[in-house]
């Protein structure tokens, strides 16, 4: 059995439960449920790693990725909900919005933020499949002291450490979140690495979706990577209307951005060597540390996306990326079908535990 | 029985049924239903008006108001979502956005159009309420050819005309559709007085909520002047991000935009307060022409708003309105109960009829 790197853990990441997405007006139940962590915990566990407690952060490293605004609106909304009465008043016990200040509703008026909690939703999520409940604030803001504490676990020594989270974060940009992703984990993982000296960070991101909010974050930034292999939006795929072949970065950042939008269908050749290609740039970026953003939903059957990568593909995948010998930190982002999940994660993983 | 103005009328406008809205997630019967129109037919048939059938009209003042290619996508959107099968796929034969291009998601990150139906919904429509089904297009282009009919009968001699139209429209800016409207009846008759020569027309909206729409359509022009009286959106009620005391118009339009926001439960003697305030500002414009934005949701147990005016109240507006001497088109906005909605509307138009 490979061993494999330690993982960092809080029960707390099993706090928020969306129970309901909606999508097209319609309530379907969620995918992004908590026995995704359960069974990654399961898996590692019998893969024998080392499991590792996460400790406690200040909010310095999230409030470099996020505007503070959007973190009070997140911290604070689903006490206002349930002061709201919206579940008496047409049953629904989750954030859900329904009206969004688009550059087309504003249309050029000057923007005035909301009074009512149902309007305050729309203007900080960006779709209405990211619905917020109770233990929503607790669940994301655990993620980011599990991403915090892989850090350090590799600023200390380790070769690498995978940080098992959920809810995942690369949907979320500076100052939204949507996509099933509330706090933007590996955001804060590159920005602690810099924090903690290391010129250069490179974000890979492997997850079926291309992480708008990473891209975003970094953007204009010439100190961090970000390369991201995932079903192509010009197919019609989330986040629809960012994450093409020619979004490079700006100003600082220029070059900095490499998309590879791959077609549904795609498979392992064809991803592993999107990877490579990817893999290559964020090695020639001078990257002195690499954030993975660890999404296995490439996987054969997996209900959000149509890659077809099997298990065998995870496998090289880590390969590939553990080939840059570069300090890594893993960070859990999407992966949906909970008979592939755990496989295939480990299959990632199992290269980074030599 | 006091006479009323000419109404125009045409049966399409009965095509649109959005069936159900969306509010934060939850699927409810809509209130924006056909029998708003046969309600306020019958209440100015019994009331003795003359009906006359709309004529047609080509693109051309609809295209001074909005942007072409929103008016394409209203166009065809219902076939691509039929085409999109998802209907069979969840259920869903309305067309309902889920994902916005916000400020906020694409948080300075270049936008591109998307390939799904599904996510181009949210780039021209910004909430999820104002359902687009088969019948959606033909309704609302009807409603602006009934407009347009009342806009000649006036410009032809008639001292006013009434335009009988739903779905509404003042919620509907130059590029976004929303708040139940898609087309915005109101701007376009506007932009008709000016190509009819007005130099100065004013638009008097005293539906129960701001117009959004036709004040983003304004809002830089000095030759349209905009003035609403409506249920504060400070205090929680939709468009939510516009409709302040200090929005005032900008450029050319510094000071031809007038807003007087309301707090819920302000009766009939604050309300024509307010009207009679943006009533003078209007006339002191120096418009040569009136366009009312005919909403009677003021009505005390409207379902949509909190403003508790009376009948009576709704007669002395028209007094008020048709004080102004102006040549006056009535277009219809909201107005949800069933049961007051005839006799309001009526209340208004009476005044006009002399």
């Amino acid at each position: 059995m490979a061993s494999l790197p330690p993982v960092v853990w809080s029960d707390d990441v099993l706090r928020h439960e969306p129970r309901t997405e909606v999508w097209v007006g319609v309530p379907t139940p969620g995918t992004e449920v908590p026995d995704r962590a359960r069974v990654l915990l399961e898996a590692v566990t019998a893969a024998g790693a080392r499991v590792v407690p996460s400790s406690t952060y200040d909010d310095e490293m999230l409030r470099r990725v996020h505007d503070p605004a959007m973190l009070d609106h997140l911290r604070t909304v689903a006490d206002d909900w349930a002061a709201g009465e919206y579940e008496s008043l047409v049953g629904q016990d989750r954030v859900v919005p329904y009206v969004f200040p688009t550059p087309g509703m504003l249309d050029g008026l000057p923007f005035t933020p909301p009074a009512a909690t149902h309007a305050r939703a729309g203007v900080w999520c960006y779709d209405t499949m990211t619905l917020v409940g109770p233990g929503t604030w607790t669940a994301a803001r655990a993620a980011v002291d599990v991403t915090l504490t892989a850090v350090d676990l590799v600023v200390g020594g380790s070769p690498s450490a995978y940080a098992l989270v959920r809810p995942p974060g690369h949907h979320a940009t500076r100052r939204a979140f949507g996509g099933s992703c509330y706090l933007n984990n590996a955001a804060v993982a590159a920005e602690a690495w810099r924090g903690h000296g290391a010129a250069r960070v490179a974000v890979v991101d492997i997850d079926a979706h291309h992480g708008n909010g990473t891209q975003a974050v970094f953007w204009e930034r010439g100190d961090v990577f970000y390369g991201s292999l995932h079903v192509d939006p010009g197919a019609g795929w989330f986040p629809h209307f960012v994450g093409h072949a020619g979004e490079r970065g700006a100003g600082a950042g220029d070059g900095a951005t490499y998309n590879r939008p791959l077609a549904p269908g795609t498979g392992d050749d064809g991803w592993l060597a999107a990877l490579a290609d990817v893999a290559e740039r964020a090695g020639a970026s001078g990257a002195e540390a690499l954030v993975v953003s660890l999404g296995v939903d490439a996987a054969g059957a997996d209900p959000e996306s149509p890659l077809e990568v099997s298990t065998e593909g995870f496998r090289a995948a880590g390969e590939v990326l553990a080939g840059l010998g570069l300090p890594t930190v893993l960070v859990h982002e999407g992966g949906y079908d909970l008979g592939r999940l755990g496989r295939d994660t480990v299959a990632v993983l199992s290269a980074f535990g030599r």
